[in-house]
């Protein structure tokens, strides 16, 4: 028995490009049903029926009710088809109802300083010589494990990375930065801030007291945040992190995150006394040190300053590296060694937590290690980089006119200018962003109240002329001589 | 003067293979005085004398006093270079101590059951088809990004993702999957388990109560225990989850996970009544719905499920997708879409705790998009999912010579067969992957008292051969007639 069918349904279809006629009926009854207009309980007519009204064919019909039904907006019974009762939204829902939900209470520790996003502009600090990069050899090791892998390496592979790369990478750690380590004990991870993420997660609880550097690294804080440690800025002077007594008895830390070999940003070397003295006082509180290498490679006189990880049998010392400095910072790998007698005791964690990362380009790193091409590029990038961090110091020496007590240089890819008090170093490094260069303002690195302005100078990918014109600008906005 | 030279200090230097006499005598003096053999304070003989004495150039000796002095080994006065007071590790360090020290808490939760590589053997539940990936148009698509993109490609980019990644998939969500969303509310990520633990860390506080489907998938409650959340198994039927009053009364969520399209491994559907209501008690209580949409672009049976994200204006739902089964696993490239209200509050956030990811990577996944290569993999995909999923079906109620009550097959890349309760699904698994074959068992999927065995069988990856092969297998441990 024919029944009176809605007029919502009863309007002409016409062919639309990109969508057939049964996709339009489908949206049709779907949307008619979550906004009321066919309301619960409705019968809807009979596919024949439909069918001839709209001059489709009954299998269109069939289809959207089949489709309908199975997502559970139709019923049906021996009366036919019916509209499911629905929890609909009560009329407009106000588009602000959600910013004011509550979320995360650390997003609000979070600083609210907007990023700008200084893309690859000269002085940026952390940015390796992005067109010296052998893009062609790189290209062409990945090409060959694309090309000549089995497919299974398309699928996961060990959580904790490519072991071959691991065997790599502990080979190479040993050799060129004293790390004592063998591949069961490194990690691969997506950078070093999903390496620091893991050791907050892994090695410490809400509430425990961090110690990072002051001034220190930014995604060291952010990693701690994200933890909801308690941040403990330790002063850094020109032999690194200066712990004092006080510090030990009455913010004695879960964590302590540090930068031994170039201090980020001042570029202090740690020394050996404070060094061991690190480990030693770590040891006694059972506090997880976090040695991040992240330049140590490149070293400019004399032999590179070696791992303070290496330093002693079972230190408490958990080494991040990455490769973001030494070949890109795109390509997203990194890593951390764990002390051995951790490996056991965090691999059931590590393999729900991790996912084994890309292994492609994890197995084209292992041809670019093992060929010697990755050696190669660090030697040939160590001479570029002494160049221009020493065209950077003599332009800034001979235009200001004076000596000036540059930070840093042992190693690395930046140059830190102190400033005086009297000037904002965050001015004076918008003033230069507005220019086309991107150095860092040193007030930005403190946690507590900033106690130098200064610049942090990135060479490492800025051109002899860059350098030159960046000079410049600085030397005109600083009213230098020249 | 000449200084009585330490007997340590006198041994040869001989030429070895990979190491310089400079550094055989930096490492000397470095061991000796960190194994405590030159002692505090003891002056080192001259450089001059110690040079004619080991029959170096007095250079080598000097570079190596410098190295020293730089890392803090040496101080050097008037009288000439002395040991530096170093607070050295007492004796040989217990090769065991790290192993009692306390790590977080949370660690103990994560279920200690160890991991078990079962790489891509045929059954193993959310592989897709390896070897029909097509490496040759992804290798043309990443060579052409390497060579054609300029040097800051390999910088840092928007650590959000690459814009024309996230414009292009706004739009294929768009279409094929119903997703109301631009591209800013993209946030790309290391795949699902990334974004899993992003929701957590930015959406919720330790403690909160967690809600997952009961059976349910394995990484949300590592995320989820990785954020000290507290885990309420939901029960999940034939409709999808299905939270009862008392869940809301007496464990509000501030986070649910769940899985709409296809529910991990059930393979249920949520019906539209279940998303509705859902939707509205979460708005009640003010809890974000975390979708997986993990392998709804599979779909067998009329148009695709359509997210539950788009089904009203504003709900308080994060999407998340990732390119695992869809492309390959190992591409290690996910998402989440974050409700618009959402990104202003987050991105601040987002900025310091992600770096972009690969951009070669995201770029050559855009030019894939673009080009329409990757729909045409999808659909053709989808063919031969569907091919193998009705062999399975078919093989299997063959074997057993009766109707069985397989679960889910709608969609995705899976099917449950349940079994009786006097089996013991852990070991029926561990005996099929001793003959090769890697299905999952249901009871792994609970948290609390498994209710029902079963076996979760991944067809994609698996060829006819195998699916042949594997039900035979099956079929003699179970006792089948065939």
């Amino acid at each position: 028995m024919p029944t009176e069918i809605p007029p919502l349904l009863l309007a002409p279809l016409a062919p639309v490009t990109g969508t057939t006629l049964q996709q339009q009926l489908y949206q049709r009854i779907k949307q008619g049903i979550l906004q009321g207009q066919l309301a619960a309980g409705a019968v809807l007519p009979g596919t024949r029926q439909l069918a001839s009204e709209l001059q489709v064919s009954r299998n269109t019909v069939l289809n959207v009710w089949t489709q309908l039904q199975a997502e559970g907006y139709l019923m049906s019974d021996r009366q036919g088809s019916r509209v499911t009762p629905l929890a609909l939204p009560a009329g407009q829902v106000d588009d602000d109802t959600l910013t004011r939900w509550p979320l995360a209470k650390r997003i609000d520790v979070f600083q609210r300083r907007p990023w700008v996003d200084t893309g690859a502009l000269p002085l940026r600090p952390g940015i390796p010589a992005l067109n010296h990069f052998p893009v062609a050899a790189w290209r062409r090791a990945l090409s060959q494990v694309m090309s000549h892998t089995p497919p299974q390496l398309l699928g996961y592979g060990d959580p904790l990375g490519d072991a071959e790369l691991r065997t790599a990478l502990a080979q190479h750690l040993r050799i060129t930065r004293g790390v004592r380590c063998d591949a069961r004990q490194i990690v691969i991870t997506e950078g070093v801030q999903q390496a620091l993420m893991l050791c907050v997660t892994l090695l410490s609880n809400p509430g425990d007291p961090g110690w990072i550097e002051e001034p220190g690294y930014r995604g060291a804080k952010a990693a701690f945040r994200a933890g909801e440690l308690n941040l403990i800025p330790i002063p850094a002077d020109h032999q690194g992190l200066a712990p004092q007594p006080g510090h030990w008895k009455q913010a004695p830390p879960r964590l302590i995150y540090t930068t031994p070999t170039h201090q980020y940003p001042t570029g202090a070397v740690m020394s050996a006394a404070r060094r061991l003295a690190l480990i030693a006082a770590a040891r006694q509180h059972r506090a997880w040190i976090i040695e991040d290498d992240y330049d140590g490679d490149f070293h400019y006189h004399g032999d590179p300053i070696m791992a303070m990880q290496g330093m002693t049998d079972n230190a408490p010392v958990i080494y991040l590296g990455s490769f973001s400095k030494t070949l890109f910072p795109a390509l997203r790998i990194g890593f951390m060694v764990l002390p051995a007698p951790l490996v056991s005791r965090l691999t059931p964690a590590l393999h729900q937590l991790l996912r084994g990362g890309n292994r492609p380009e994890q197995q084209a790193l292992t041809r670019f290690i093992l060929s010697g091409d990755y050696r190669r590029h660090l030697g040939k990038m160590r001479r570029l980089y002494r160049q221009r961090q020493e065209l950077l110091r003599s332009e800034l020496q001979r235009a200001a006119g004076q000596s000036l007590p540059l930070l840093g240089g042992d190693s690395g890819l930046h140059l830190v200018l102190p400033l005086d008090s009297h000037h904002n170093d965050a001015v004076i490094a918008c003033q230069l962003h507005q220019a086309g260069f991107a150095p860092a303002a040193l007030s930005e690195f403190y946690l507590a109240e900033p106690v130098q302005q200064g610049l942090v100078m990135g060479y490492g990918n800025s051109s002899d002329t860059q350098i030159i014109a960046a000079t410049r600008q600085l030397s005109r906005i600083l009213s230098w001589p020249g």
